[in-house]
C-alpha cells in the first residue's frame, strides 16, 4: 500500500498565518508578577519582532510599559491575543479578542476542558465562538507558540535557534528536548504547546509545518491524538513533503494512561494501534526525548542507507567489537568484506590493521589521518555494504599536536565529501564529539554521535525506515457504528458474509436440538460453550467428538460445569497443512475501528507463556516484547 | 545456589603490591619522541610520586633528564619496569629488568602472543622467566597501569580521580568509559591494562582490586576471559565483599569475534556462556561504555531497591507518563497507590497534582520546592513500593530566583537525608542533572541521571539485582577430557545411567537386525535415521509406525532417502502432560564444559520461528531476544 506516494502533495492545508506570522499580538493577563505565566510569557513578548500589546485593566504600566485595558482598547485589529488570565476570566477574555479583531486565540489559562464537566462546557462554548469568528484557538492550558523564523515569542520560556518543529502536549518535555537538540547542534523552527487541543489540534499543526520553510523536521509530543485519522494522514502527507515527524507518546501501562488522563483529561490510544498508525504514516516512534534528538539528528543530516548491511569503521579493536555487537542488536549486520575490498582497504592502513569488517584501523589515525577518508570512499563505493558506522576516538587526534589537528579536520571536510559524493551513508560515535573535527562533520551534514548506543541505534532506525518506506494510509470510509449484538455467530456470519469458510456449525440450547445437530453434522465434532471468552481454559471446548453418546455425554458435562447460555456443535475442521491466523476488532478512542491480524494459535501465546515461565514478566513487557518483533521491519 | 555467600570471603589474594604501591619504577625505552608510547609513558611516569628510572641506552637525556643504560645500572632495586621497546628487544629488557630486581614487569611492547606462532613462543618463554624470578607480566601489548591512590602514572594517559578500579583489554574503551565517568562525578582508582594477559589475567587484576581499599566497584573490559572459572569466582568474591564488577565484553557477533580474534588474538566465548557466567558471579553485564558508567554510578551510590514497584515522582505530566512507561520496560512497575497513601501525598501538594503514581507535583516546585522531600518521605517509608524513580525539572527552579535557588539546594539534601534515614532507594532524572541542587544529591550518594532512558534502566537492573542474588559460583571439579565418541546412543547411555528413562530403543543396521527389534518392542514406534543432525527436517524420523510391515516400509524409505549408517527403532513415548525441555552440552573455550538446560518442542523453536516470520531478524537478534527474555529476572 503506497497510496500515499502518488497522492498530490499537501493539495490544501491551513498555514495559520495569524498564529505563526501575526502582524501585532496582545498579551492578555500581563504582568509584574515573577511567578505567573502573564508575566513570563509578556517578558518573552517584548523579545519578539512584532509590536506587542500589554493587557491589563488594572495596571497602568507592566514591566514598565503602559498597558491598555482591553484587546478593544487598542484601537487597531490584533492578529493574534494570549489570554493569561485564570478560568473565570477565559470566556471574557477571548469575547474581547475577538472583538478587537484576533484571527488567532493562544489560551494558557486552565482550569477549563482538564478540569471537569463544567470546564468541558465552558471551553466547548469558547471553541464555538472563536470558530463562528473564523479564528483558531490554541490550547487552553498551553505555554504558548513561538516562531523563530519569524520572530514570535510567545512562550514561557525561549528555544534555541534550529529547524526542528516541535509540537508539545507538555512544556517541560519541550524544554528537555531541547537540551538534548543542542547536543547535537540542532535546534527549534517554531514551537507549539497543544494544551487541550480544544480547536487546533496536532493534526493542524503537523500541516502549518509541513509547508514551512523554516521546519525540516517534526518533533511530536502528544498524549491525545484527537482524530487519530487525520493525524495518521496529516504526519504521511508530511514525511512525503521531506518532513518526518517523529513522536513521543504515552499510554504504554497502566500508569502513564491514569496520569495522561489526569494530565490533559486526554483519551489515550492502545500502544499496538499507535504503533501501526506510526508504520502507516511514515511517524518514527520514540520513547524518550533523548531517543527523538538522536533521531532528528539523522533525519535531518543523512540520507537514508541502502539495506541493513554495514561497514564498521573503528580505531581501536575494542570499539570495533564493541560497534559490530551492538549494530547487530540494532537490524544492522557487519557482514565479512570480498578478499578484494580487504584487499583495497588494507592497502590504506597499517599492517596491523583489521580489515574484514569491522575495520579497525590499529595506529593508522596517528600515523595518517587521511587514512579514514581514503577508507570511506571504498565503503561507500562498494556495494557490498549500504552505510557506514564509524566509532572510537576521531576528534580526539588534534590534541596530539597542532599539524595533526589541522589535518584531522582536513580529514572531516575529506569525509564528508566522500558521503555527499556517493550514494551511501555514514553515522558517526566519538569520544571526542565535541572537538574541532567534529564539529566539522556536523557542520557538513554528518551526523556524530557521543555513545555509540545512540548511534548504532539511530542507524539501525534509518535502516529500517529505507527498507520498509511508509504503508501509506489508505482512503477509509467514516466508520460504522458498533454493532448492538457481538456474539459469537453474529461475528462468524459477518466473516460467512465476507467469504471465510467455516465448518458446519449450529447453535443449541437444549439436548433435543443437540442431537438434531448432531444429525445433520458429519462427525468428529467440537462442542463449545458460548457466552464466555475464556471457555478453553475452563473446560468449555471438547474437541473431537466420535459420534452422538459421546456428544451427548460432553454436552451434559459442560452444562453442569458451566451453565453457557447456549453451546455451539461444529465439524472439525482439519488443521493439517493451514496456518493459524488471530484476526482481532477493536475500536480505539481516537483511530477508530482496527484490525488485528497476526499468526494464531500456539504462536499467539508462547511468547507469552515462555516469558511467564522464565520468569516474572509483566504484560506490558510480554507486550513490549511483540512489539519490539514488528518493530524493526513494517 | 548460595554457597557463595557462606564461603569465607577473600581467603588469599595477590594484592600485586609490586604492581601497583611498587617503591622505584623504571621506563625502559624512555623517549622523546612524541609519537612512541615511551615518551608518552615516561611524561606520565614523571608526574607519578614514585621516583622515576628512564632508560634508554643511546641517550644521556630525555625529556630533560639523565637516563640510565639499563635497569641492573640504576644501582639499586627497582620493584616495577616499564617496557616499551620493541618486540625484538623485548626479551633481553625483560632479563635486565629481572637482574636489576623488578617485582613486576609492564609489558607495553606488542608484536608478541598476538602477532603468530613464533610471538607466542617469545612470550611464552619470557613469562617461564618472570615466573621462575617470582615476578609478575602485566600484558605485554598493554597499555600500562596507574594507581591514584599510591600516586602511580604509568599508563599512556592520565585518567580523572576516584573510586572505579578500571581493567581494560583496551585503551580507547577505558578512556571512552573515563568520559562516561565523569558525567557522573565519578572517577578511576586505578586502571590496568590487560594486553595478551600472558601471565597476569582479569582474575588475577579483579582479586586485588577487591582487597584495595580505594576502589568501591570494578569496570572490566574484556574479549578473552582466559581461565574463566577463576575469573567467575574472583568476581564473586569481590561482589561479597561489596565491590560490583561491571563487564563489557565482546562476541555477540561473529563481526566482533573474527576482530576481537585478530586484535588480542582473543578466545572469544559464547554471549549464552558468559551470560551465566555473570549471573553465576553477580557481575552485571553492560553493552556500551556509556552503560557501564551510568550502572557504576548507582552501584557505588545507592543501595539495592526491595522488588521491582517502584514510585514515579515527577514535575510535569509528560515526565510522569514518560518514566512510567520507560519503568514498565525495563521490568519496573508504577503499581497504583492505595487510597491512603494518596491522601497522605495529596496533603503535601498542589490540587492539581497526580497522586495515583505517577505522581505529578504539577506547579508544586515552583510553589513549595521542599513538597519534593516530603513527597518522598511518605515514599521510603511505605511498603507499597522499594524504590523511587524521580524525572523531570529538579535543579531548574533555582533558575527563578537566589530565595527558590537556595530552598531547592536544602530540599536536595533534606531528600538526601530521607533516603539515608529508611531503606528504600531513589534514582533522579533531571534535564538540570548539571544543576548545584542536582551536584547536591549526588554529592550525598543519590545517583542522578540526565536522561529517562539511563535513570530507568538503571533502577531496573537494580531491581533486578536485588531480586536475584548472585546465583553463587559452586565448587567444580575439574572438567574431564571430552568424549572420542558422541553418537546418539553414547548420550543416550551416559543419560540413562544418570538416571533419565527412555522409551525402549534398538540401534538396527539392516532389516533382519530391523524385525528383530520389531519383535522386541511395543508398537507403535518411532524410526529415527541416525549420523545427521537434521534427520528430521530431511525425512529422517518417522513417528506412529503401527507394526512391523509399515515399519519395514518406512526402513525402506528412510534407507532410499538418506542411507544412514544405522537407524534406532524406539518405543512413542507418551508425551501427554509432560514438559519438554531442552538440554544441550557445550564446551566453551574458556569457562570449559556448560549445560544449556531450557523448555523444549515448541518453546524451542517458536520464538525464532515468529522472529523470522514477522520479518528480516537476523540469528543475532533472535539469540538476543532469548537472551533478554532470560536477562533480567536470574
Amino acid at each position: 500500500m503506497t497510496t500515499l506516494l502518488t497522492t498530490p502533495i499537501i493539495p490544501e492545508v491551513a498555514d495559520l498565518g495569524a498564529l505563526f506570522t501575526p502582524r501585532t499580538v496582545a498579551v492578555v493577563g500581563a504582568s509584574d508578577d515573577t511567578r505567573k505565566y502573564g508575566n513570563w510569557i509578556s517578558v518573552q513578548a517584548l523579545e519578539g519582532k512584532q509590536p506587542v500589546h500589554l493587557v491589563n485593566p488594572n495596571r497602568p504600566t507592566v514591566l514598565g510599559r503602559p498597558t491598555v485595558p482591553s484587546v478593544t482598547a487598542v484601537g487597531e485589529p490584533v492578529d493574534l491575543v494570549v489570554v493569561a488570565v485564570p478560568a473565570a476570566g477565559f470566556e471574557a477574555a477571548v469575547d474581547d479578542a475577538l472583538a478587537g479583531g484576533a484571527r488567532a486565540i493562544v489560551g494558557i489559562s486552565a482550569g477549563l476542558g482538564e478540569a471537569g464537566a463544567d470546564g468541558r462546557r465552558l471551553q466547548e462554548r469558547v471553541v464555538a465562538k472563536v470558530r463562528d469568528a473564523g479564528a483558531r484557538l490554541l490550547g487552553p492550558n498551553c505555554l504558548g507558540v513561538l516562531d523563530h523564523t519569524s520572530g514570535l515569542r510567545l512562550a514561557s520560556n525561549d528555544f534555541p535557534v534550529g529547524d526542528i518543529g516541535v509540537i508539545s502536549q507538555s512544556g517541560n518535555m519541550a524544554l528537555e528536548l531541547a537540551t538534548w537538540l543542542v547536543d547535537h547542534d540542532l535546534g527549534v523552527s517554531r514551537f507549539a504547546s497543544l494544551g487541550n487541543q480544544a480547536d487546533l489540534t496536532a493534526a493542524d499543526l503537523i500541516e502549518a509545518y509541513a509547508v514551512h520553510d523554516g521546519t525540516a523536521a517534526i518533533a511530536l509530543y502528544c498524549e491525545d491524538f484527537q482524530d487519530g485519522r487525520r493525524l495518521v494522514s496529516a504526519a504521511s502527507r508530511a514525511a512525503a513533503a521531506g518532513k518526518p515527524v517523529v513522536l513521543l507518546t504515552v499510554g504504554g501501562t497502566d500508569a502513564s494512561v491514569r496520569n495522561a488522563r489526569s494530565h490533559t483529561g486526554a483519551m489515550v490510544s492502545s500502544g499496538i494501534v499507535v504503533g501501526a498508525a506510526c508504520r502507516a504514516a511514515g511517524m518514527e516512534q520514540v520513547s524518550s526525548p533523548a531517543e527523538m534528538a538522536h533521531l532528528l539528528q539523522a533525519l535531518v543530516r543523512t540520507r537514508l542507507p541502502s539495506g541493513r548491511r554495514v561497514a564498521v569503521l573503528a580505531d581501536g579493536g575494542g570499539h570495533a567489537s564493541v560497534a559490530s555487537d551492538r549494530a547487530a542488536s540494532e537490524w544492522l549486520e557487519a557482514v565479512e568484506f570480498s578478499a578484494s575490498l580487504q584487499d583495497r582497504i588494507a592497502a590504506e592502513l597499517p599492517p596491523t590493521a583489521g580489515v574484514s569488517n569491522p575495520i579497525d584501523v590499529a595506529g593508522g589515525g596517528e600515523q595518517d589521518i587521511h587514512c579514514f577518508a581514503r577508507v570511506l570512499e571504498h565503503l561507500q563505493t562498494t556495494d557490498e555494504v549500504g552505510a557506514t558506522l564509524m566509532s572510537g576516538y576521531f576528534g580526539g587526534y588534534g590534541g596530539y599536536g597542532d599539524a595533526l589537528a589541522e589535518a584531522e579536520v582536513e580529514t572531516a571536510e575529506e569525509m564528508a565529501e566522500v558521503v555527499a559524493r556517493h550514494s551511501g551513508s555514514l553515522v558517526v560515535q566519538t569520544m571526542n564529539h565535541r572537538s574541532a573535527a567534529a564539529d566539522r562533520l556536523r557542520t557538513a551534514g554528518i551526523p556524530v554521535y557521543r555513545g555509540i548506543d545512540e548511534a548504532s541505534w539511530v542507524l539501525g532506525r534509518l535502516a529500517a525506515r529505507g527498507a520498509r518506506g511508509a504503508d501509506g494510509v489508505p482512503a477509509l470510509p467514516d466508520p460504522e457504528a458498533p454493532l448492538a449484538d457481538t456474539g459469537y455467530f453474529v461475528a462468524r456470519h459477518l466473516l460467512e458474509e465476507g467469504g471465510v469458510p467455516f465448518p458446519g456449525a449450529v447453535e443449541v440450547c437444549d439436548e433435543a436440538e443437540l442431537r438434531a445437530a448432531g444429525a445433520k453434522l458429519a462427525f468428529p465434532v467440537v462442542l463449545k460453550a458460548l457466552g464466555d471468552e475464556h471457555k478453553s481454559d475452563r473446560g468449555g471446548v471438547v474437541l473431537g467428538i466420535p459420534d452422538e453418546e459421546a456428544l451427548v455425554a460432553a454436552y451434559r458435562d459442560i452444562v453442569d460445569l458451566l451453565a453457557p447460555p447456549s453451546c455451539s456443535v461444529e465439524e472439525m475442521a482439519d488443521l493439517s497443512g493451514v496456518v493459524e491466523l488471530l484476526v482481532g476488532v477493536r475500536r480505539d478512542p481516537r483511530f477508530g475501528p482496527v484490525v488485528l491480524v497476526g499468526l494464531g494459535g500456539v504462536y499467539a501465546e508462547v511468547l507469552r507463556d515462555v516469558a511467564c515461565a522464565l520468569g516474572p514478566v509483566t504484560r506490558d513487557q510480554a507486550k513490549e516484547l511483540l512489539l519490539s518483533l514488528r518493530a524493526p521491519h513494517s
